[in-house]
């Protein structure tokens, strides 16, 4: 990939003198930064822009091993292909009217696609934005010119956006407010070759990318992607459009690719450490933090100081942290004995640090570096989060040392910033430039925190042994669609998930014995073929307590079934909590496993969590700590806790019986009952294809 | 308080030409802005600023009304009383020194107080910024006059806000970036004497503010404040600090107020229309847009159109009003139709509209306008989302024919604007003129579409009937403490509220009579003065079947009790779901009454919803009507609903309990059970001041 990111030479097709066309920007841009040969390619002019133009590709001399195209779409193919005949190793096509533009544009982006397969030329793009790399100088790209006078300040995240306009919008945006360094902004377009992988591969190994923020609307190489995600030691922030059903509608209509389900996205990023964001500044903002602290040790709590000239931003960082469950320090007694030295004697000193009072005795610098240095060294401190003002009250602090203490102590600064225009510009910069983040509003700087201590999950590949029993095979080859509920069961016992004790029983005497086996009470359910809703049916009898009431409750269902049924004799089980548990196949991610609470609360609240299958254990673990309810599963008000390396045994057996059958498409355990904190397998259904 | 708003004659002590000075920055900031008399004060000059300069307050001749105080604050209560003696009505004290720094600078404001109470001279501050008002162009204030540089954008939105130099750097960069009108910002300081409820009384009837926002961390005329916001037409948007424990506890130290539980604080203001915000810049958002749009009918549901050039954008849109619930609009097929026309072919139209290709053939203006015709036209649409770009790919749009076809339709219209700095800047100052709030995050653009059609609660005033009966008064006059269980809901049900059958039974024998009148199963209790766990202590026995259990429950508790209880028996109900009610005194806003859902799951959920009392049946629906959970209320997966109206009945009855009794700490109802979706208090608690 590297022709791409750092050509020798570069030919231009659809190079133009007229200043208003895309044609003419991309070679102002390129005289702007690169450095290698420019080939101008357009046969009605002898120069352009001062450059000699030449009248085709064929012509064209060494050094040359990338070509920009961005002339009308019909034309496209045939310059491909005399690219690939001149020995082009790639092509960004930055030309739309492809796949975005209706069956014709479709027809020429296969046609690109197969000129791709037969010479093995790499295609990026069409309909794209192409390259920006503010460190080397390099805009491949359309862009207006003018992004170059507000300063393409170098930084250290690089970005990969999917849609076009938006990417080359949002760099607008960026590199003119001028407030966030970036590497390099990859426009992937159509996709029909290169792609996020690709690319995401690229950024990862790349030295000068420190974070990767990534907008996709689709994952269609989904394990490829978490594959890479998985073995990152990078921050990797993703925002993913089109969760919801508004958005996968308008996403199927936008690139007509299928957006997949919000949750099993979200489960299967987070499980390979992949932080979610829900805007474009925000993901923004999460890559330059993230960039800064890549990864503090998951046994740091995040114990955050606060040093502000404002009580009540102070207050209000205070609720915000709060809010997102991210802890205040706790200031030591030597902590706050050094600060109360420049503290008027009236005032205690407490976290949130207001430091207005001792800035008007001793001036700003001296008072925040002063307290800075005193929470730094604290013991109980992980993190500073510093407010800053620009442009008035003399309170503008360089805080040059204070990074530097900060850096030898390893603990994160932040940065909230309010102020005049102009000089609030010039800090952020300044301070930026420090490797201190600065944020414009207190819930997002509190945000960039949280992300900071929130525990990445480290997913390590699961081992291959113990496949589900030869026998389990056996049942599923004669079967198809939807599996009775004893049925179901008993392939997950054989596959070492535990189930509630239980038998067919032809007879009354049979159902009887086993009763007196288990004790009382039992539960009765007839079994119908296709009845999936047997309690709607009047096929479950609960709570059977003793012999006279099996045998009436017997007679009754097996009048009820005529012959269409069998009758399933189970023990009456009771415990807290009831779990959900399953398991599906999605489109983008293939085999995923599913945990949640039962219950009609927890299906109003919609908490169950996903990961991808086959699950390590640590996957299994994680995929528990991420329900919002997880402190029921830790044991509450009397509950019993449940025993998570059980639960977590449960998910990794369901994950391996989905990766080992693709004919599975679905199973589902409800109720997950826990017994003693023992979850137990009550109700299940596997559902095969047809 | 028309003096400290439209003054006739300033006298500002404290003037000085040291132009690095508060006092200096005051004159100036006067000269700039204010057409009345300006007498600066100070013995030792002639003239400042070249201005006439009096040597004292007591010099000074008519027009005068209004003196702002900046002078070191051992000099400010003489000051005061020279400016009472010299008839001057009101005084903004900017100078610090008072209740914020210590015991001495709290006597000094005690003896404020006291001068105001004797001479009646009003006070605003001390340690404050004063006052600017963008329309007037008054800046009373000494924040940096640089501000006039950047021009104090008038706007609708007037702010109060409690800290002063949060005010003040606010204030600056609001101004500097230029992108949000002001119409009045007060910064009240201390509030010696004039307080938020004085200034908030002001503004609401001030015909140049269309919505106030305000910063608090405590209300303590909590009652007031209410009564304001409840009668108020304009929209009122509070950042209250200190809902947190750690932003609590930072609120004390700030100003030394309680900031009262942030449940009942959220819970009060919800109840007379107020919107929360969680952030200043949020704040400001939400009272820019709501001035804008001050009242949608309930009845309007918020069905959006999104107009975007970015698919992306578009999708990331629907997503997040999907987040927020926020329905995304259904357009007609008319609107498609007459959408369709200045689409390419090949292109179907669906919301979000992505006018992109369309743009690229027929331009953006052309374009954008069409299609914000055509959707604001179809009834299924109640408002509008335009994206907007500014500086480049020919996309900048003019939207005042847009704006004012929103207008004549009475259509809200919020716009996203992505661009280059300096473009974006004029694009947003010109759009705003017109009406339509610009924002630059796409969250933050979805939540203030949110807030704009999230239904205002209309508080009335709860009717003055129905007092608790006089056998209440009674019973709570001659009790102290906690009233145990059955003596707490024989009130209750004098009061009206349905209680779970139930009698104190002193012999078996009147036991078995009332089990047997009721019918089987029971439940057996033992109340013992001061035993408030009667589970943990063994003192319930619940679901006695039949009359030989019954009787062995009787002797075991009589046994377990000694001498020292009373035994209850009660009819064992069963219902869904089970509700937790009660009522408590907050120290800001008095008797409150509180709702929510019962059970472990809601435990961990804090889902509960206060409400201050008396209430009003409206009051009382909206309280329920604000659960996380009320899904669950309205019935779900076979649970009854429940009757709101009776539910409603309880709470206004709780609320009255209350009022009508200032000895009631505390009531408690857990469970409020749903037998066949009618409320029924099972257990309860009366706390009364001991």
């Amino acid at each position: 990939m590297d022709f791409f990111f750092q050509p020798q030479g570069i030919a231009l097709i659809g190079a133009t003198p007229n200043p208003l066309k895309g044609g003419n920007a991309i070679l102002r841009n390129l005289l702007k930064g690169f450095k290698g040969a420019i080939y101008p390619v357009n046969p009605r002019y002898e120069t352009i822009e001062g450059v000699r133009c030449w009248p085709s590709v064929t012509a064209l001399p060494d050094p040359l091993d990338l070509a920009i195209v961005f002339v009308p779409a019909p034309h496209v193919p045939d310059i491909i292909r005399q690219c690939a005949a001149r020995g082009i190793r790639g092509v960004m096509i930055e030309s739309s009217g492809f796949a975005e533009a209706g069956p014709q544009g479709a027809a020429r982006q296969a046609e690109l696609a197969a000129i791709a397969r037969e010479t093995g030329i790499r295609l990026w793009g069409p309909n794209c934005m192409g390259l920006v790399d503010a460190h080397a100088g390099y805009v491949f790209s359309f862009v207006s010119p003018a992004i170059w006078d507000d300063g393409l300040i170098p930084g250290k995240v690089s970005l990969v956006v999917q849609s076009g306009l938006l990417s080359g919008g949002f760099l607008i945006d960026l590199a003119t407010h001028g407030t966030a360094g970036i590497s390099k902004v990859c426009s992937v377009g159509n996709k029909v070759d290169v792609n996020e992988c690709d690319l995401l591969a690229y950024l990862l190994a790349d030295p000068a990318t420190e974070a990767v923020g990534l907008y996709l609307e689709a994952i269609p190489e989904g394990r490829r992607f978490l594959e890479l995600c998985r073995r990152s030691a990078k921050p990797i922030v993703v925002l993913k459009g089109g969760k919801s059903p508004g958005g996968a509608a308008a996403a199927r209509s936008h690139t007509a690719s299928m957006a997949g389900n919000g949750a099993v996205v979200s489960g299967a990023l987070a499980q390979v450490g992949v932080v979610e964001a829900t805007g474009f500044k925000q993901m923004m903002d999460f890559c330059r933090t993230l960039a800064e602290y890549p990864r503090v040790p998951a046994t740091v709590r995040g114990r955050v100081a606060i040093l502000t000239y404002s009580g009540g931003s102070g207050i209000v960082s205070a609720d915000g942290l709060d809010a997102l469950g991210v802890p205040l320090a706790r200031l030591a007694d030597d902590t706050l004995a050094e600060i109360k030295q420049v503290f008027p004697d009236w005032m205690p000193v407490s976290n949130p640090v207001d430091l207005w009072p001792a800035v008007e005795q001793h001036g700003a610098q001296k008072v925040f570096s002063a307290a800075a240095r005193a929470v730094l060294a604290d013991p109980g401190v992980d993190a500073l989060f510093i407010h800053a003002f620009a442009g008035g009250f003399a309170l503008e602090v360089d805080l040059t040392e204070i990074a530097a203490e900060a850096r030898r102590r390893g603990k994160p600064v932040i940065c909230w910033l309010l102020g005049a225009r102009e000089p609030s510009r010039r800090f952020q910069t300044t301070t930026q430039a420090l490797g201190i983040p600065v944020l414009r509003e207190i819930p997002r700087a509190v945000e960039c925190i949280k992300t900071i201590f929130t525990p990445r999950a480290v997913s390590t590949p699961p081992p291959a042994d113990n496949p589900p029993p030869a026998s389990v095979a056996a049942r599923l080859r004669s079967a198809r669609g939807a599996l009775d509920e004893h049925r179901s069961k008993t392939i997950l016992a054989e596959c070492g998930i535990p189930v509630v004790a239980e038998c067919l029983v032809a007879t009354l005497a049979a159902a009887t014995a086993a009763a007196e086996k288990w004790g009382y009470p039992v539960v009765l359910k007839g079994l119908v073929p296709g009845a999936v809703h047997k309690t709607e049916q009047g096929l479950v009898r609960l709570g059977i307590a003793s012999a006279a009431a099996l045998e009436a409750a017997f007679r009754d269902l097996d009048a009820a079934m005529g012959a269409k049924g069998e009758i399933l004799l189970q023990r009456m089980v009771h415990g807290q909590p009831e779990l959900i548990a399953g398991a599906l196949r999605d489109p983008q991610f293939g085999p995923c496993v599913m945990c949640g609470l039962g219950g009609t609360l927890a299906e109003i609240l919609g908490d169950a969590t996903f990961a991808v299958a086959p699950l390590s254990r640590e996957d299994a673990l994680s995929l528990v700590g991420r329900l919002k309810t997880r402190q029921l599963i830790d044991g509450f008000r009397g509950t019993p806790p449940v025993d998570r390396a059980a639960l977590a045994d449960i998910l990794v057996r369901l994950g391996r019986l989905m990766a080992a059958f693709p004919d599975i498409r679905e199973i589902d355990i409800n109720p997950l009952i826990c017994v003693n904190g023992r979850p137990l397998a009550v109700d299940a259904s596997i559902i095969l294809a047809d």
